[in-house]
C-alpha cells in the first residue's frame, strides 16, 4: 500500500499543513516557487490531506508569498489534496476565488489592538470585510464555492492586550457565523493557550454556533504547550489540527510569539494514540530533510526527527496495510 | 506572600524535581556539591515540594552522584521538602535509610534486556532485591520509615526489546505491591509513551493494585510528547509528575532516549490550567539561570524560559495571594 492510497482512506484527524504559509511568511528567505511546489507535492504524496499553500496579501508586504496564485493552481493538480489559502481581505478573497482554492481562511483578531497592528483594521472594518467576502463567495457557482472559515486569532490572549475576555471570543464567533461564514477556527496566535482554556472556549463556541461550525484549531508551541493543547482539542472532538513542518513559523506581529506545532511530532502523537491521519511519518521526515536543505539557515524544531520512531512502532492504520 | 509560605499551602499536583539525579547522572560534568546544594535550596525556596537529590549507586559507576548522602542530609534541613532518592539495590537502600531519606524509588525495568543492561540483574534477581529492601524498610522504626516506590521503567516500550506487553507491566506492578512496596510508579524511560497508553496502563494498574498505589509518573519528552502524556495522566487522577529543570537528563542505557519533561514548562501548564503546584515560576526560572551558569556546556531545554510568561498571567493560586 502506498502513501497515496493511504490518503484516500478514512482518516480520524485532518492534519493541515501551514508551513508553506505560516512558516514561510515568518522567515526572510524567499523560497523559490519550484522548491515550494516540491514541498507541497512531497507532503501531499506523504498523505497530508490539506495544505495552506500561501496567503493572498500584497507582495510588498510579504514578498515571500508573492507566488500564491501559482501555488494554488499547482496544488489543485494534486489528487485528493484540499488546497487552503489565507486571505486578509476582499481583494485577497477575490484572488483565491479566481484560482479556485478549496478553503479560504480569513483571520479576525479578537484583540482589536492586534487587529490594527496586523491588518490595520478595527473590528467594525473587519466585520464589513467579512460580509463582503461572504457575498463574493456566495456569488460563485455552487460547485466552485470554497469553504470560508473565519479564524479567530489571539483567541487565547494577546501579547499587546493580555488576556482577552472569553465572552468576546464567543460573541465574535457568533457574529462571523451570522454574517455567513461557513465556520470559525480558533487560533492561539501568541502561544498563550492552555488545555483548560481550549476545552472551555471550544465547548462554549460550539454551544453558541453549532458543533459543525468549529472543527479546527491553530495552536502554537511558543511555551511548549502545543501538544497538550491538542489533547484538549481532541477530547472535545476537534477534527482538524494545523501544524507546520519543523515547527517553522509563528506570528511576526506578536512579539516573542514563535513556533507552530511541529507536524512530524503531531502526526506521531495521533498515530501512536490510534487516530488515523493518512500520513506516512518516514516520508514526512524525508520532506523535512528536503525543506531543511532548501532553507539551510533556518532552525527546524521537533523531536521525532531526531529521536526516530519507536522500535516496533505501529501506525493506527497498520491493520489495513 | 512569599514562595516559602506558598509551598506549605494545599497543592493539587506534586511536581517532583529529578534534575539533580536524572539530569546530573547523564552529563559528564561533575557538579560540585555546593552547587547542588544551592540548586536544591533554591528550588525548594521556589516552592518545589519534592526533589530527588541523588542516587545511591557505587561512585565508580556514577561519580557525578557520589555526594548523595551529604545531599540527603542537607535537603532534610529544608523545611517542608520531601527528600527522595533512587536506589538500585539493597545496599543503596541501606544507605538511604541511614540518611533518613523520605522517599525511596527503586527502578524495575519491565524489559528484562534493559534490566540486564542497566543494573545487570534479571527480573527474578530484581524481585529478590525488592523483597530485601522491603524487609530493610520494615525494620525501621515507624516514624523513620520512608515510602518505598518501585518504579516500573521501560513501561511504555524499550529501545532494545521494542513494545512491552501491558499484561507484563500490570503483573510486575502486582508482584511489587505483593512483595510489600508502598507504591509503584510508571516510567517512560525511552520516550515511547503516548497518551492513550498512559491512560490505559495507569487505569489497568490502579484497578489491579488500588488507586492509592499508583500516584506518580515519570515521563520523558524524547519525542516531544511529554506534556501531552501529562494531560492523560492528569485525566486519570495521577497527582505526582516527575520533571527536570531545563529538561536535563534521560537514560544513558537506552540509546537515543534523552530529555525529561521540562519543570518550567510543566509548572506553567499546571498553573495555567488552574492546578496549584505551590511553585513560583519566576523563581524557578532564576534557578534555571543559576544551573545554566554552573553547567555552561550543557544544553537546557524548554520554551517558557525563552518566551516568558503571558502578559497578565495568573497563577492557579492567585485568589489566595
Amino acid at each position: 500500500m502506498t502513501a497515496a492510497t493511504v490518503a484516500t482512506e478514512a482518516i480520524d484527524v485532518t492534519v493541515s499543513e501551514v508551513g508553506t504559509r505560516d512558516g514561510l511568511q515568518n522567515i526572510d528567505t524567499i523560497l523559490p516557487t519550484d522548491a515550494k511546489k516540491a514541498w507541497i507535492a512531497a507532503e501531499a504524496a506523504a498523505g497530508v490531506p490539506e495544505i495552506e499553500v500561501g496567503s493572498f496579501v500584497p507582495p510588498r508586504l510579504l514578498p515571500q508569498l508573492a507566488d500564491t496564485a501559482e501555488l494554488v493552481r499547482f496544488a489543485k493538480t494534486l489528487p485528493g489534496l484540499n488546497v487552503a489559502v489565507l486571505v486578509p481581505n476582499l481583494r485577497g478573497a477575490q484572488a483565491a476565488l479566481a484560482e479556485g482554492a478549496h478553503h479560504i481562511s480569513m483571520p479576525l483578531s479578537v484583540s482589536e489592538t492586534h487587529s490594527l497592528a496586523n491588518v490595520r483594521k478595527s473590528h467594525a472594518q473587519m466585520f464589513d470585510e467579512i460580509a463582503a467576502v461572504v457575498a463574493a463567495v456566495a456569488a460563485q457557482p455552487a460547485a466552485a464555492r470554497p469553504t470560508l472559515e473565519v479564524s479567530l486569532s489571539t483567541a487565547f490572549g494577546c501579547t499587546l492586550e493580555g488576556p482577552v475576555p472569553e465572552d468576546r471570543v464567543v460573541a465574535m464567533a457568533e457574529r462571523a457565523i451570522a454574517l455567513g461564514a461557513d465556520e470559525v477556527g480558533l487560533s492561539d496566535t501568541t502561544g498563550y493557550g492552555n488545555p483548560s482554556q481550549v476545552r472551555r472556549l471550544t465547548t462554549r463556541i460550539r454551544a453558541a454556533v453549532g458543533r459543525e461550525r468549529l472543527t479546527g484549531v491553530h495552536l502554537h508551541n511558543t511555551r511548549g504547550q502545543g501538544l497538550a493543547n491538542v489533547m484538549a482539542a481532541l477530547e472535545v472532538g476537534i477534527t482538524t489540527i494545523d501544524s507546520s513542518l519543523g515547527g517553522l513559523g509563528g506570528c511576526p506581529f506578536a512579539p516573542g510569539a514563535s513556533g507552530n506545532i511541529v507536524t512530524e511530532d503531531l502526526v506521531f502523537l495521533l498515530e501512536a494514540m490510534g487516530l488515523r491521519t493518512g500520513i506516512d511519518i518516514d516520508r514526512l521526515l524525508a520532506v523535512r530533510g528536503d525543506v531543511q536543505a532548501a532553507l539551510p539557515d533556518e532552525t527546524l524544531y521537533g523531536f521525532v526527527a531526531e529521536a526516530g520512531l519507536p522500535k516496533g512502532f505501529a501506525y493506527a492504520r497498520a491493520e489495513a496495510s
